[in-house]
């Protein structure tokens, strides 16, 4: 039931008790909680924890792990999160059986196994409030879209049993920006950081045909405007895909798109380098 | 002047020490100081210091960054190497001018400047003696060869003014000892780790077509036998490129091709999760 009273101020615990009383309706959790850290979720048996761990580590970029809890232990810990319940405080989460997606729930209590692990994963949006602080907003924003998505035929780091391509995010900027765009997301190491491509000929290394940024495969269509090229950043689906795609069997689970976990961590603290 | 008494059972310290005094003239240090940590070098001026440490820490498979000097302070931290002076503890130094290699000297006293920082990154030496250990002798050594290494298609994460493309290093087994190759190196995180491609399909995704494993970029031709295949994994050769290839202006430095640093950290200290 949709709570009109909801508002963007609203702390990192607070919009975690709304979720827990399954009383957070809206369609993303992006625009709230503005400097704290969201986080992606994906939530395995502890037998493959220890492989994609090793795969975090060797794809950071793509996956920048931020926490993981104990198995079976639901608890988030509490430097990042202070009484929080991973099965219940996301608004929503993706449940997938043996690769296949089965449904979508407000809450995780039943699902939620002695031995489920969950890893916390650094996600864009820290990097997109720094963007638009400085003047440079996503035209996704703009226009009240999701970022476009494509896949790439970069291949990344396997580990044990997961392997796979890396996914981006794609975001339209004056070429004349791109210094800036670079200078302002590289810090945010735990939240994809700088850039990994632009251009045609950045389109062109990672394999994308449409530069014009029209048919991503996940997400909406860009406008890309003239003068504009198409820049492109690490992308948290690329983890929760290589999970799915793995070919491990039972249940995994993930947040559902835009349905983050608020952190209590300002951005500032965990997403630059000591 | 080659000293015949050299023995692989010399300490880290005493290989150090042979070096400072000009002493140790063997064509490599790869068989001495069994079980300890050896490292790829490469030193830059401070400006460019930041951009090089995210970019190992955007790159970890091929850049696993083990430790890095005070800026001017030819120090090694203590807790890598004990009283060891980056200018003059390694065999031999490779000197770049502007991109241009120049020469390669016994010492680099005269060339570290007061802004210069070493950094150090692991070493494929590290899972090698662990292959060994387990029978899965790598053919190189077996045919007392340099190993093969190869360029690939695979961009790396850009960071600041460093960007270039993976090179790998090549080691054939057979199809069937994958797993057990794959299962041995995957610890080493911080000497390249698991191999990131294998076979030919791993070929193709890295955009090698030498499958053969007889035309390598680097190093010598290796020599694939019935029922085995080519495996690839992360090589320490691509920092040192990079950093060679970025363009940046005045004197870069590395090691010289398999005369590293001996440190005093064992290999099983550094180069596993903790």
């Amino acid at each position: 039931m949709p709570v009109p009273d909801i508002h963007p101020t609203l702390s990192p615990a607070e919009v975690r008790l709304l979720c827990r009383e399954n009383k957070f309706q809206e369609p993303t959790t992006a625009s709230y909680c503005d400097g704290y850290v969201q986080a992606n979720l994906v939530i395995l048996s502890e037998k493959y924890a220890e492989d994609f761990r090793i795969f975090c580590a060797r794809n950071p970029v793509s996956c920048p792990l931020i926490g993981e809890t104990y198995p079976g232990d639901p608890r988030v810990p509490e430097h990042l999160a202070t009484n929080c319940d991973i099965r219940t405080d996301l608004p929503r989460y993706n449940i997938y059986r043996d690769g296949k997606y089965v449904e979508t729930k407000s809450n995780i209590e039943k699902e939620w196994k002695s031995d489920s692990v969950a890893f916390l994963i650094g996600c864009s949006y820290s990097f997109e409030a720094a963007l638009c602080t400085n003047g440079l907003i996503p035209r996704h924003i703009e226009l009240g879209r999701n970022v476009a998505m494509y896949r790439t035929q970069v291949p990344l780091m396997p580990a044990g049993v997961f392997s796979g391509r890396m996914i981006v995010s794609m975001r339209p900027y004056p070429l004349e920006a791109i210094d800036s765009v670079r200078a302002i997301t590289r810090p945010y190491v735990r939240a994809h950081g700088e850039p990994v491509a632009w251009g045609a000929n950045g389109a062109r290394a990672l394999g994308i045909d449409d530069v014009a940024g029209l048919r991503p495969d996940h997400g909406d269509p860009s406008d890309i405007r003239a003068g504009e090229v198409p820049v492109y950043w690490g992308c948290g689906v690329t983890p929760q895909q290589v999970v799915i795609d793995s070919g491990i069997p039972g249940v995994v689970m993930s947040h559902a798109p835009g349905h983050m976990l608020v952190l209590d961590q300002l951005i500032s603290d965990v997403c630059r380098f000591d």
